[in-house]
């Protein structure tokens, strides 16, 4: 399964042979026993145990009394394994070679989609080979339902950035429910093509785009359902900025389970995809919150498995971690103080549509006119009242300089090395207050992109003990086809 | 065995009750099977999955056919687990507190060892339990024998600095063998006290200090070894550093299988305790060779066990993770080179040595005059003609003001927050040679203390099932009490 390749300068490390009778795992692709009907797949984009980890510190540092973690319910369920992640071309994969390794069970470079190294062959996916035999099936996401993740369950591309082809490749799925974002190029790059809804509705698809008509959804047909307000990239809102007229992700999985539910049984794969942009960002708090809301769509799933116990299985995992994420931060050793966490009240994205507008609306902006949203948004505060979130003055100066650069058009701003490690190219004002609100709650980043560290994989249900292990990104494939018997 | 703390506030977010029968976790503390005899406790301090992957990743690397990793034998363990490492005082434990969840089963603060919150109930450790029923005890550590970890299994102290006190209880344990580095305070804090290796020998054991000697030792009576030369702190040499004359981790562990083997079994706790150091250092090199030295060690317990494959149980733990290391870094972006981590040639501490004697040398000591030993030592150069380790002007910048800091005297020195993220209080132009070595290679670092983020469990062997799940680091004490029957 796993191919190991020893030069000789390994062997200089390696010099007691594998002892394979004492390390052999139990944890075969070739599952034997009681074929599972329905699975779900959920996905948390850029969501390794950082990720997860600092989601259960922040709800043991809200809930006070003690030092103590509360648990998320996925992380308990029974049978665990680790899943390293690297692809063909770099030890830190993204979200195409992620996708496709655990859609496909093959290895690929990154930026391809459900297609081989040369770009040539199509493999089949998981989703497409449960359809083929019956089974009915449902693409969840939270960001739109042409982003890499979501697309490798259905389309084959050369590079993921084609995504008015892979949209195209959706309405010709034939799955039966899409759920979450929208789509970041409905009309094609140069906006000459056939809107996609409209392909879509072509192809059978019933297109729903309010709350109301999402909650009266009954079973018969195939669905495209998009939430009724997208934020960033034709994603849905971030957790913490969630409106009352937004369709929650538990609640696209609730309506999944009801609109799929049958007895030749259903595949869904639910994403969590922007835990990963928030990482990218470095914005710890929308993280968590969308953490979360991943949990809260466990939940659902959980309940329906707790009715059908023999037939479900329930796998959670990450494609990768994302940010270079850790709980701890050189300025506060050994202490962490996550209920400041609390003081942010929207997405980075959010406060970043709020400066553009203010930006627009007076060209001579200050410091000082910013600053009251600053403390209102994210409890950062020159206020030496409130010691708590208290800017000291070298933090006063990073959010100085970052706004000096924020107010300058784009193309006019520091290009050099210092200023990506400094913002990352993300909005100079809003990284800044991020990772200063981070680093007072004890949270480091090193990185605006992935890292390679693997990610945990948890599984309860039928099948779930050949979860258990320490494997690869493909072998996941592996695991649950042998478990649905395809 | 997990106390859930629920606020109105988590109540918010954990909306859906604990779906208890869906979630139930199969690994009980109360191991039904055939006992263990044998069993080895690893420990690698400061260990956690990135200390772990990235030596894989360095291992797959080096062997340059692709990009897949090389694993280590001991993640191949069939049982693992992931374990939760806060402590009474912080979600961030330090060595002490993680020392006495894993020896005694109970949480305390930071700095305590074997003993309660109080500081005034003392704890029984699995080791004395263990010897308490006949087993033979072994305890084996890089670092000095006083250190934390190796003291959390036979002192009980209200400090973990109470260095004579510490190594008093040593002698006094009666356990059958210390192999290792020194002591820290052999004489007391004031070097007033009875020479702790005379106080040892009054008490039994045997006293080792040449490698000769240890090759040649025989079962009978107890035994003191300590590594013929220490490096930092009475610890063994970095394994980078490990000279001929030395006795090697692995070294250590199969005298202890040799010496401690009898009808009644045996316990033996063997610790990396550089791989910490060298984390709290940023040195990713040194790091990743104290754990590759941990596997070579752990091979010789496999070894063993595969001659008692239903008597031995094997655990390979870390006590927490160290300095926020991450694979992966803003500025490689989705990229790593950890082949380049083969330029370093050895620990920053024996650099640290270099740059003191120059210092003392030469009063007027230029960075032209430093600048051939990094490229030696760490081959970064300012050689065009090599442009893989080419200084770029910002790293060469980033080097001078260090070296601006470290020709100073230490009371004369920046410390100001920003020496201190800059630096933590390392030698300025050792820890920058390490920060940008490690950023070249694409390894990024948030802290120079511990952070919070669980640590993986290893297990082979007799009753090895337990340590499937997800569970806290005192669970850990409960499961080895169950599998050896105490």
């Amino acid at each position: 399964m796993f191919r190991k390749r020893i030069s000789s300068v390994v062997m200089l490390f390696l010099s007691f042979v594998m002892l394979a009778s004492v390390v052999k795992a139990e944890t075969p692709d070739d599952y034997k026993g009681r074929h599972a009907k329905y699975i779900f797949f959920f996905i948390g984009d850029g969501m390794a145990l950082p990720q997860i980890s600092s989601a259960e510190i922040y709800l043991g540092s809200v809930a006070h009394k003690d030092k103590s973690i509360v648990k998320l319910d996925f992380t308990q369920f029974p049978s665990r394994g680790i899943a390293t992640t690297y692809d063909a071309s770099s030890f830190i994969t993204d979200s195409a070679s992620a996708g496709t390794a655990m859609a496909t069970g093959n290895k690929t470079l990154s930026g391809v989609i459900g297609m081989d190294v040369t770009r040539t062959i199509k493999f089949p996916t998981i989703a497409e080979i449960a359809k083929s035999k019956g089974m009915k099936i449902g693409i969840v996401s939270s960001v739109s339902l042409d982003h890499a993740t979501p697309a490798a369950f259905y389309a084959h591309q050369p590079s993921r950035k084609n995504y008015y082809e892979i949209a195209l490749e959706l309405c010709h799925s034939g799955f039966d429910y899409f759920g979450g974002g929208g789509f970041l190029a409905p009309e094609g790059v140069h906006k000459d093509k056939e809107n996609i809804l409209k392909v879509a509705k072509e192809n059978g698809y019933t297109l729903i785009s309010s709350r109301e008509d999402f909650m009266n959804l009954k079973p018969g047909g195939k669905v495209l359902a998009v939430n009724p307000v997208l934020q960033d990239e034709s994603a849905m809102h971030y957790d913490i900025d969630r409106e009352k007229s937004d369709i929650s992700l538990a609640d696209f999985t609730a309506k999944g389970i009801e609109l799929l539910d049958n007895s030749n049984g259903f595949f869904m794969m639910v994403e969590g995809g922007k835990i990963d942009w928030a990482c990218h960002a470095n914005d710890a708090a929308s993280s968590i919150k969308d953490v979360l809301a991943l949990n809260k769509s466990v939940d659902v799933a959980m309940k329906f498995a707790q009715e059908h116990p023999d037939d479900t299985l329930i796998v959670v995992t990450g494609d990768h971690e994302c940010g270079g994420m850790t709980i701890g931060f050189a300025g506060t050793k050994y202490q962490t103080f996550f209920e400041k966490l609390n003081h942010q009240k929207i997405s980075y994205v959010k406060f970043d549509d709020m400066i553009k507008k203010l930006k627009a609306d007076d060209s001579n902006l200050k410091m000082e006119g910013v600053m009251p949203l600053i403390t209102e948004y994210f409890g950062l505060t020159t206020d030496k009242q409130q010691p708590d979130m208290l800017l000291t003055d070298y933090e006063y100066g990073l959010l100085q300089n970052a706004f000096n650069q924020t107010i300058l058009d784009k193309n006019q701003r520091m290009k050099d090395d210092a200023s990506y490690i400094a913002y990352g190219g993300y909005e100079p004002l809003t990284v800044t207050i991020t990772h200063i609100i981070n680093r007072k709650a004890g949270i480091g980043w090193t990185s605006y992109s992935h890292t390679g560290v693997p990610v945990p994989v948890y599984a309860t249900g039928a099948g779930r003990n050949v979860f258990d292990g320490y494997y690869d990104n493909t072998d996941i494939y592996k695991k649950m086809k042998s478990v649905i018997g395809l």
